[in-house]
């Protein structure tokens, strides 16, 4: 860490912060954001120009309805801001933007177009698909790696390397995702990772192929496929009425990002004597007894020794990621945003970005990753029901306590509070959320054990955790591969639990994309997953329907989706021997209704009264 | 149980529910409450009347002031409700209440006092001693039992049958609680308990010596000393300046309660066809996707097959025992209340009858006993911060998170959530409620393992252990005993940790009230509660000072209590080796103090700076 201290101040010196310069010609290296839009409720937009002493410049443009409001130097003179005002009234086109220090003049273009994306909101009825781009597919062999590029990688047989996946590669198996029900894809970061390997967590080498070390945020990694590849895959996504999350990080960089290696203040990043990491305890937010001190440890505080934090106090760099996340959606025609670190960021500009998201689209699902499994300490960071000071206005969080709790689930004894009561004792705990429709449920992604280890590869107990994703309230995502028992834990790195999708690489001697590539069982749980998202894709009473709990009884856990169209109840044996269940006192949701369809087998039950359940066995029944 | 059912409809059949009755006369075996005050906020007060037939009889009075509202009947004719209105300028005296039924009369006196009780109210700066009557000192021995009386034994050398203690032997000890710092005194229930042995949770006979089996709410046990005995100790008490709390029970009765062998009405108690248990699970009634049905299986199901179900939603149960609250707060003097079994109780009768205590006696303390460890679920019955559909008006808790953490802060290793860690991420959850500072924080009570035991009898956790009970915040209660080192598991029954005060009985070998009597350790452990517990008392900014608290680093947990006055730095060593601790973090809270005073050894700290704590210690420091 001291080399990136060093390396930091060292380019604060080189920028000549606080020096007088002599005026250059100036050499515009990013104006960001690069290109905008009118009709933004919004009409201001910031511009950020870099380059050698462009604070030397005086800038100006004529394009009638936009304005120069005003513009201001950082610290470092190679940063310029200027403030625009884009009139309603605009004209597409291109603004020209003249820079001139008197000798010398540099002449930028900002285009502007009208708006036209309406994202296409994700909601209950969705089921999203999280990959990672660089592990699923590998559509275009051509972009696998640049020897321009800091990390000149690229081989499929190193776990730690980067594979080759891209866009082209996810593009051509969009019909094996709809095939199965999935309606929405979220990638793990597609923005430029121009950066070499870094020793991670587990103290291995690893190369940035996950996606989460920026280092510029206007760039889609070329590796991937770039901005225009980009485009072409939510175009692809749109046109077969799919929807695309993006990944956004708002918590650090890479220590390649360009703004690290020239930084345009002295606060732009939350800089420390020595490497201090983040204490990851998130309880100090909400804590009444809580000291300053441990919250900017949690906040200000390092995820890694070469990932900068970002100082998103800065009101400046605030407004250059806010602007981003507009940009994006708008570029790419983004429908959703996932949030990385959630509970790492400054919360109020968590807040100020999220609800400039919000005013520009509304309802569209925004959901944190708050990697905490207790309620009592992840409510704070998504709308909730208590009476904080401070309020998140989050609208949806990766539910981490679900997740936990169906692992518990299925691999605990049932006790007083072990095994199926876990889950209920969970989801009791909804009364923390403002939308507890809105917690994005899961049982495995890209930074945790692979759900069919956890469960001890028992595929009985993989049949009842896909059936709780897809009946349980909340939006579902399903990791990629775990339709078709795609295993591992993290140990000893995060690769095993990353490994390539079979069959999306030339070579690859199976092809799980297809049934013939797939064995029996493999076919087996794909058909399952497939049944069930179809069955709930055509159900609205299963995914908008209430979702009453009942307390779990000697080892049987049942739930019922319902509303005045359709009943369904699910009932989730967790016993290692067939269980009776007496159907009595579930009278309030049973009313009226005497018989039942199983969903999976198609059976139909004549009299509901006391029910049979094999083993380890969840059943969904549509009552009648 | 289908014994108890039986004897149930027995006592219906011979009530004569729903059959006319030839008048006779009115014999009256209790008429509740057996007197009142002038002045009452409230001025209305509903007698309960009963006596075989009375509902045949008119009822008249004249007094002034004084007027019958009306008359009701119930399904049983052998009670009559008489409500009453009360005017302000009503003047004390004996109101005789006239029942006939045209061939008798039967006159019944209802004394009406002036009011007098202002209660010393519960705060902070208190410290509450929890014992149980009937085995702290023996005072009276002509008291002990009485034939008849359904339990007639007393045997000091069984451990499960009553041993002879009460209000007597409490008082000939005031001198000895008052010595090591106890302002307010708590005992398990007074109420009378006159029933037989019952065979408990653990399998085993007991008798009712904990008194938590009422059989008849206007008298109290003559094995204590009776109604008189008991205003005697609140006599007692009050010349000290000291506070009495008592102990309420609501949600059952003894199957021995005389209004059990002739309920009222049908729904005067919670019936079901056959013996069904509370669930104990508290979670459904937060839970925003539960049941009705799991909510009556919590609220209605019963506590033990002995122990009839009280139906609060029934209005003149309600009635009943709300006034008896009122009743007994000016009776015998009562400054504070601990209600058993909270959760178990109906929510909307508990919110009105402490509406109904807290309308006469403004900022009493008022706590429960909700034995929930999680304060993600225990926050529901206590008044908090979350936005429940419906809202707890209680104002304290016993805190049994915090007790449970404390248990494991001293007896799991330091990690990521456990030691320690607990202690913080529990308080850290003090958002939860609208006053911490009314949380009841304790090592131990009647119904858990005794602290000692939990520790493994390690003298330098228990030193640990009373040094944070007296210092973080909230109302710190100690079990009888723990002042002497009394040990033990509730393995193999209750009465384990429910031993006699060794000194309180004649004959006994030893006497631990003296410190002649104790062992040099259990001096020492007598010593440091006395220490802590007078020190407190005269530290304001200890007891009233804000909590705060620092994140746990490395094993040591630091919290402060300050106020504009003092600094108190509270350093809990988990640590089997000496830890040095830097201060530098914590210069929120110590800016301007250099030194310190070690309030346990006395030893002056000349600088802040780099601080060694010994192993397993904690250090109280007033900050200079």
């Amino acid at each position: 860490m001291m080399n990136v201290v060093k390396s930091f101040f060292l380019a604060l010196c080189v920028g000549g912060l606080g020096l007088s310069s002599i005026a250059q010609n100036p050499d515009i290296q990013h104006l960001h954001p690069t290109n905008w839009w009118i009709g933004m409720k919004n009409p201001n937009v910031q511009l950020l120009v870099h380059g050698k002493n462009i604070s030397t410049a005086k800038v100006s443009l004529a394009y009638p309805g936009v304005q120069i409001k005003k513009t201001q130097k950082l610290e470092n003179p190679n940063y310029l801001l200027i403030d625009l005002v884009i009139a309603k009234t605009t004209q597409p086109g291109v603004v020209k933007l003249v820079f001139s220090n008197g000798k010398f003049k540099n002449t930028q273009p900002f285009p502007l177009a009208a708006r036209k994306h309406k994202p296409n909101n994700i909601t209950t009825a969705d089921f999203i698909y999280l990959l990672m781009p660089d592990r699923f597919a590998n559509g275009d062999e051509s972009n696998d790696k640049f020897s321009n590029m800091l990390d000149t990688q690229a081989d499929k047989n190193v776990p730690y390397l980067r594979h080759g996946g891209d866009f082209q590669g996810i593009i051509s198996h969009l019909d094996y995702l709809q095939e199965f029900g999935v309606t929405t894809l979220w990638n793990t970061p597609v923005i430029e990772n121009n950066t070499g390997l870094k020793k991670e967590l587990h103290g291995n080498m690893q190369a940035a192929y996950h996606g989460y070390h920026f280092s510029d945020h206007y760039k889609i990694d070329r590796r991937f496929g770039g901005n225009e590849g980009y485009k072409k895959l939510s175009a692809a996504l749109h046109q077969r009425g799919m929807k695309l999350v993006q990944d956004a990080v708002y918590n650090h960089v890479s220590e390649d990002h360009w703004m690290f290696l020239d930084p345009p203040t002295k606060d732009w990043f939350n800089m420390w004597p020595t490497y201090t990491a983040t204490s990851h305890k998130e309880q100090v937010m909400l804590d009444p007894n809580g000291t300053e001190a441990d919250r900017r440890l949690l906040i200000d505080g390092w995820f890694m020794p070469f990932l900068p934090d970002v100082n998103a106090r800065n009101p400046h760099f605030a407004t250059y990621m806010i602007q981003h996340a507009l940009w994006s959606t708008e570029e790419f025609g983004v429908d959703g945003w996932r949030i990385d670190t959630y509970k790492y960021n400054d919360m109020e500009f968590m807040n100020r970005c999220n609800k400039a998201l919000l005013d520009e689209y509304p309802d569209m699902l925004i959901f944190g990753e708050t990697f905490v499994t207790n309620p009592a300490f992840m409510n704070y960071f998504v709308q909730n029901n208590v009476n904080y000071p401070f309020q998140c206005n989050l609208p949806g969080s990766c539910d981490f306590p679900s997740y936990s709790a169906i692992g518990d689930a299925l691999t605990q004894p049932w006790s007083w509070d072990g095994g199926v009561n876990r889950l209920y004792s969970t989801l009791a705990q909804d009364y923390f959320y403002k939308n507890p429709s809105k917690m994005v449920t899961f049982l495995d992604n890209h930074d945790t054990d692979r759900f069919l280890s956890v469960i001890g590869e028992d595929f009985a107990k993989y049949k009842m955790g896909i059936t709780w994703l897809l009946t349980t309230r909340g939006i579902p995502h399903l990791y990629y591969g775990t339709e078709v028992l795609m295993k591992n834990t993290k140990n000893p790195t995060d690769a095993e639990v990353r490994q390539d999708f079979v069959g999306g690489w030339k070579g690859d001697k199976q092809n799980k994309f297809t049934a013939a590539g797939r064995s029996a069982k493999e076919n087996e749980a794909f058909d399952l997953v497939k049944k069930l998202a179809n069955y709930r894709k055509n159900t609205p009473s299963l995914y908008n329907g209430k979702f009453t709990q009942y307390l779990p009884q000697n080892g049987v856990y049942v739930y019922f989706r319902h509303d005045t169209a359709k009943t369904i109840m699910v009932i989730m044996n967790s016993n290692s021997a067939e269980t009776t269940l007496e159907t009595a006192r579930f009278a309030e949701r049973t009313k009226g209704l005497t018989g039942a369809m199983n969903v999976l087998t198609e059976e139909k039950i004549n009299s509901l009264g006391s029910l049979k359940i094999p083993a380890m066995t969840t059943w969904v029944l549509e009552l009648k």
